[in-house]
Order: structure tokens, then sequence, then C-alpha cells
């Protein structure tokens, strides 16, 4: 009668190691035993917006530049990202700012191009469960964050890991990043129990969106505070100059202001 | 095309008031300045088991104590509670410890008998929309507990809240304590989202019971600290003398070392 | 790692029984065997509206008039329902009409009034988990048709007619009435796997509410037809003189036309 | 307060266009106005099974042929297809039995290939939300049966219809296919209630796939029909010459024996 969903955890040979893992992004170590905060627009939208967010960013603490130039939108009407132009934008942000760069990539097809600038390439929720996607990624030599699917369970999101690990690649970040429920006073339930589990299943550092996970600006620091007390090994926050002008996602972004108060109370209840 | 479960926000006069809001039992201030801690086992189970609970979440910092005399079980051969024998355990656990006690009420028939006994009735996720016990309750003059139903929107909270406030009664505090989604790796997932938003449309304490919320034992710590930080004005939380041996949930009590534990890390969260 | 919902099935006496279950209502046998239609407004709002709906019914074919006298309504606000009045112009309907009367009873304090009027009790959805209601039913001698609560599980819907087949009432019909899930352009999620799943693991007639489970009046007979080709052993249908006038529900309640034509289609694919 | 998920139906050109639609794969017509059944393994497993599949289905009256060559596994451990090889069976089996066949396509580099074997082309589930893969689908000139994700919701569905179209190929047929909610006694929830809604908001043909929405091989007549009498213009069905043996979805494929009789009882209600 019961119905098992996703992969037997004894079926994974990687995803579900234990022991201390490490994950490099030129100087920074990304592992259980670090924290790291990687930040930026929902979409590149212009050279100076993102420059501009990498040294706010970057300023206010952040250790990586997020920003998307292939964009997954629900809708094809709706701005699509500027592509190889917006990964051209992020290569400068890194020049002028330092910050390495994080970007998702959408398909098989685009790996070439977007590895060229990305010092980490990001799975969206969308593409978990794009299984070519996760075996091209399995073999080039670049840390990637995955995202959790919006309906993915944890086993699936191990198995997801599990793809892209078994074609080679060890370097994988899991982000919990909100999944679909009943509830719709916010955009998605953030799912912080998948914190302490996925970290008892693997030894993978284990991040967190609240961004995406609530869905609310005013709400996104409450919930970055509370990743960080459920015991992430860091965040991925939307911050914009502007968010209110945003040509996506301008519901959940932070300004700058708001983010460098978020970082000062994330360090002080990490006691640095 | 567009469906709007849940109640208006607009067609509520009383849950959605703004100001603040004092809830007192004895000298116990609970508000969204306070921070408050129930602790206690699932079920009183015995008058020794209750008061020996009593005394040390009493030590550990708890400021009232739960226990259940009435179990609401999803099986009818599993442990019902001991009824009025329990209620008599938990006001001898009082005596003992100078706690005030919460305990459920499953019925309207039942409310007088438990309100003899109760500082705090407690109204269980499953009875959240027994309409005719929220309207019973709002007729006496006594604090009251009100669980989230497991697929119970945030507006049907409030609009919960409001039936026992229309009646007459505005002494309710809200309880976040898990939702069914499709993820079962975990008990019921934590909506932690529900903290800000129930905060941003009432003036009522919310609270969290994480122990429900996760439902394992060694994870019930993250998330309840995840709830401080998410900024609710108490924890509910499971605390029994030999968790492996509870007649009911018994995968998600605390021991008393480890509910002493957790009470040491909120207070060094709060800074206290 | 796995987490198992609700109760295990073998700890069922009642409900998992096989072999064949007869309720009698009258001279209305409901069992796997037969097919019966229930039909009437969501509530009954005055003596001529009920009386003229039994009519309408009972000549379309229906073979059992429902209406609610106490409403579960999310909102205090809205209309509770007619109370004992509207328990009165049930019996006037049947008394008119010779249907037998399906009724809600949402209190173990109103059972015996209702119990002193309807033929059928109605767990509502909202009450699947008021144990004591269920605890309480199980004691009086009249069939009860139990509604799936919106999230709750195929074990815990068993669960729930174990509670009052334990306690000595064994005339239970399951009625699924859509589950609660990220879908909204629906009101619920009609889950018409349940009915097989349902019919395997107990010997109790399965009934199917199409009116709540898709909550949208020009879709009910599409779902109507689906559940009758899904095997279930009746219809809960909602039907109203003027479904756009209702007090409630008026977003899902059939006019008399509408049901008159539904029932010659459910004839005609029943062969009769 | 309330949250709008899945794009508006205003800003879609095509998808919620009105009017007939016809969509045509050799001498068959796939519309509102006909039925049809497309039929076959999960996996093609060998040469042999997929053409004496083909024969059996074609005998029992399906009209076209499915078979996954490329199939997506949450575990990279499972069987993934025969890939190319499985291609070459298909056309083995089209040439054998006169059916066109239908296989998936899961990334946009395999395109090219599967193009040139397949008749109609298959969007996974997991794949609905994979824009890149949408986007190339629509730059060719062949039908396109897009299933719906497992947390999609239907205007989701749509959306991702309209990238197809918006890309220049109009042929899309929509599949529901269950989706993801609490319940776990089945392998996802047939969410029939889309048939009638998404008949209502586009003219596409909109099919069913019984045997993932439950995943109970008993139970997956009931569903079919109840998909029949919901009004699906077509239903894809998994068949196996063995279904206990076969590689991938055993416990959800129907034998030929099994198939035969439902396809006999589906004529039996449409009348023909």
């Amino acid at each position: 009668m019961e119905w098992v969903p996703g992969a037997s955890m004894d079926s994974l040979k990687h995803a579900v190691q234990q022991g201390k893992k490490e994950i490099r992004v030129g100087d920074i170590v990304i592992s259980r035993d670090t924290f790291t905060v990687i930040a930026g627009p929902c979409s590149v939208e212009s050279r100076e917006q993102i420059i501009e967010t990498a040294k706010a960013v970057k300023f206010a603490g952040a250790q990586l530049l997020r920003g998307g130039a292939f964009k997954p939108r629900t809708s094809p009407y709706s701005f699509q990202g500027l592509g190889k132009e917006g990964l051209e934008h992020l290569a400068a942000a890194r020049q002028e700012s330092g910050l390495p760069i994080v970007t998702e990539v959408m398909d098989t097809q685009d790996i070439p191009l977007v590895a060229q600038y990305a010092d980490v390439l990001q799975i969206g929720a969308r593409n978990m469960h794009n299984f070519a996607l996760l075996k091209a990624l399995g073999n080039i030599n670049r840390p990637v964050i995955l995202k959790r699917g919006m309906s993915a369970t944890i086993p699936e999101l191990l198995s997801a890991a599990e793809y892209i690990m078994h074609a080679g690649n060890h370097q994988v970040i899991l982000c919990e990043r909100g999944i679909r429920t009943f509830e719709n006073s916010t955009r998605y339930t953030l799912d912080l129990n998948a914190v302490p589990v996925l970290q008892e299943l693997s030894n993978l550092p284990v991040f967190v969106d609240p961004s995406h996970g609530i869905g609310i600006r005013r709400h996104v620091p409450a919930m970055a505070k509370a990743a960080v007390a459920a015991g992430c090994s860091g965040l991925l926050i939307e911050v914009h100059p502007h968010p209110e002008q945003a040509l996506s996602d301008k519901e959940q972004q932070l300004d700058f202001g708001e983010f460098t108060q978020l970082m000062a109370e994330v360090r002080r209840m990490r006691g640095k």
C-alpha cells in the first residue's frame, strides 16, 4: 500500500558519502565548516547594474556574485535575459569587484559558453530533473549549485546530485529554495526542515535561497536568518539596485541597504 | 480563473487588528515583545512523569507546562490519553512546579471540565476547523492557543481565530506546527514563512511547534532555533523523561538534557 | 528515512473487512452493487426552497435529499445555517417528497437533535478528524456519510471510519470530495484515484462529491460522470433552484435543468 | 496578499485560442471531435518486444505506438533506455504495424536524431519547464505531446504550450498525467478536473495518461474510463508483453489482455 517516492538512498554512492567535503572557488572554501553568501540580481540587466551591485554586495560581505543571463520564465513574453551579453557584463563585474560569478545554465548546448564565463554554474529548480543537463555538468570541472525542484523530494534532490557526481564532477552544492504547497500567501513554502535532513544524509554543503522561498521582499531577512539558525552553509540572496524597477522577480529582491543590514545581522548571529 | 481560498482578510474585524496585544497567564505576559516557552510531554502518562517533567522544564527555563489528557489519535486502538485523571495529574504538577498548564480540549462537552484545570486551552491542528469548538471557546475567559490545521491556509487560520474572538474571547495565541505537503522525509513541513506573514496581518502572538513541524527528535533543536530567528513569540516543545518509552509521539520528544541544551542556545540567540 | 503517514492498515479491524456490505435507509439499499444519488442544496434556506428542490431532484431520479442546517463556514460572518428551523424544513420536505434526508452534524452536543430529524448523518470534511464526534456517532443507530478531510490520506479516512465502527455503528459510507493541492484553478483536486483504492481496501460503499471536488458549476457534470466511470457507488450533488442566489456555495450548485440532464446521462452510462 | 501562480491567461496568444484545432499524424486526426489512443511500453527494451507490442495494441484498437528510447530516470543507476537503438526498433515496429510512433525527447541536442524517427515527439513531465527544449521544439514541424509537470498549475501548462506555439509549431497536444500531492497511496494524484478546465481555456486536444496518474496496474482501467467520461480527447496507456519483467514502470503497465479488455470497455462507453 505504501508508495516510496524518489530514489532509495541505498542506491546512491556519491551523494550520501560522509566525511568532510570542500569545494573551492578561487580562495573561497565552501563546506560544512564555512559560511558563504552569494548575492546579486535575479537578472543581469545592464553592465552598470551588475557592476554597481557587485561592488555593493561585496562591501556588505557577500563572497560571490550571482546574476541570470539565461532566464527560465513561465511566459515566453517575459524578459528572457541578455544571454551572451549578460555573461560579458558578469565578467566585467568580476573584474571590477573581484567576486567570482555564479550564473544559471539552462541547456546542454549552452554549457561551453556559460562555462567560459562562470566560476560556479547554477541548475535552476525547473531543471533539477533535466537529466541530460545534469549528466553534461558531470563532465566539466566547475562547481555546480543545484537548486531543489519545486516538487522534488529530498531523496530526489540527492539523486539529481548523484547524476552530476556519477558523471565525474563531485563539486556539488545543494540549495533549498522553497517547495510548492497549497499555501499561496507566499510564493513557495521554504522547507527549512530540509537543511538538517540533507546534512544528515550527505556531506554536501546545503545552501538556502530565502528570496524565492518566501517571495516577499520585506520578509526575506526573517527567512534568511531562520535558514542560518537551521544550520545552512550558505545563502543565495537576490539583491538589486532598484528592486521595484527590476525586469524579473521585483517582488522579492532586496535593495543595497536592506542587504547590508541583513548581512550585519547574520554576522551577529554567527558571532562574527 | 483565479480561486481565492480561505477568508478574505477584509471580513475579519478582530484577528487582523493592529496595536499591541498582551495575553496574561498569571504573571506571564505573552505578546510580540516577550518570548515564552511551553514544554512538556505529548501525553500525560502518570503523576510522576508529569511532575518530574514540570520540574525539569522549569529548571531549564520553560514558563508553561504542556501535557495532553485528551489525545486526538489517528487510530482508535492507540492510547487515547488519561482524560480527567490526566487533568488531575497536570494540576498536581502545577502545584509542585508553579508552572501554569496548557492542555488540549477536543470537544465542546469537555470544555467545563478542562477549563476547571487548565490555565491555557489548546485547540489542536485537527480541530482548527471545528467551528462549534471555536465558538464555545469564545465564550470562556481563558487564553486559547490555536494550532494551524495541517492544510489550513494563513487566512483560514486567522478566520479560525476570528471565530473565537468574535464570540468574545480575545486571548488567542496562533501556533504554526507544520503543514502537509508531498515531502515525506519529515512528518510535516514546518512553514516558518507563516511567522512574518501572520505577524504582519494580525497583532496576535505567533508561536511555533517544531516538534510536530519536523517530527524527528534529533532535528527539533535546529528547527526551534530557526523559528526563533524567524521572529516567533514563543515555542511549544515536546519533552519527555524517556522519549523512547513514550506512549505517543516517541519519535519527536526531547529528553531533559536535549531540552536544557536547546534552551541555553535559544537564550544565547536572544542575547539573554 | 521513510515516513509512513496515517494509520497502518493492519490495525484496522472493521473498516478493512471484505465481503458484501449493505446499508439500508428505508427501502434504499446502499452497497457496492447499487448506485445511489443524494442531491439538494448546500444550505436549507427556506421551507419553500427545500420542498421545491426535494420534488425536483426526486423527479430527476435522486433517492435521498441533502441540505445543510448547521453549516461549517470559514468566516464567522458568513451565513451559518438555519439550525433547528432548517431541520424542520428538511422534515417537511421529506414528508412532501418521500425522500429520506441527509444532513450534517458538526458537534457532539447537536447529535440528539439532528438524529431526531435526519435519516443519514453527514460528517463534513473539516470534522473528519473530530474524534469526539466520530466516537459519538458510533453510538447511534443511523447511517453516517463520512467525507474525506481535505488533507486526509486514504489510510486516515479509513481510520476515521474505524472510530465510528469500533464504537458500534457499522453503517458507514465513505465520500471523496476533493483534496487540497497546489492547483488553484479549481476549488479542490477531486481525487478519483481514491475510488478504486478505497474499494480494494475496504467493503464500505464509496461515494463522490464532484460539486466540492471541482467547485465550478459548469464542470460538475463532467466530474460526476468521471466518478461514475471510476466505479463509485453513489454521488452527492449540490442542487439549488437558483444557484446564483444561493446563500452558500453559489459557484458550484446545479440548477434543476442541469441536474436533470446529468441524471439522464448517468443513467445512460450505467445502461439503465 | 494573494499570490497568483503561473502566467496570466491574458498574456497567452496561441494556447488560449478558440475554434476547432486539428492535428494530423498521417491519416489520423487528433482534435476535440476525435478520440485517439496511444499505447506501448514505458521503455523500448528489444526489437521483438516493441514489434510484438505494436501488433497487439493495434489489434486492440490503439492508433499510435509509444515507447521510450531516452528515459528520464530518478537514479543514474536505473536503466536509461536504449537510445538510438531504441529509435531504430521503434521504426521497425512502425514498419511492421503501420502505427505512427510517439517517443520522448529529453534534450535539445537529441532533437534532430529523435525527429528523424518519431511521428510525434513527447515532452515528459520532468521537462515541462525545460524552456530551451520547448523553444527548440517550436522550430520543428512535428506534433508534440506535452505532459503536465508534476507540480505545474494549469496556467503553467498552457504557458509551456505557448512557448512551443510562439516559436512556430502549433501542433501541441496537452496531457494530464497526475500531480504530486500529500497522498502517497498512489504514485501521483490524477487531476481529471484539469480536463474540462483546459478544454475551456484552450482549443488544444487534451489527453490523459492514467498509467502514471495512479501508478497501480490493476487500477489503471478504472482511471482510463474516468478520463474518457471526463471528456478527454485521447489516452496514453503503458502496455508491455510481460509487465512484471519490465525494465521500468513495472507496477503500472497493462498486459495485452488487460489492454484489449480496456479498449473494448472504452468503445462501449463511447457508443462505438
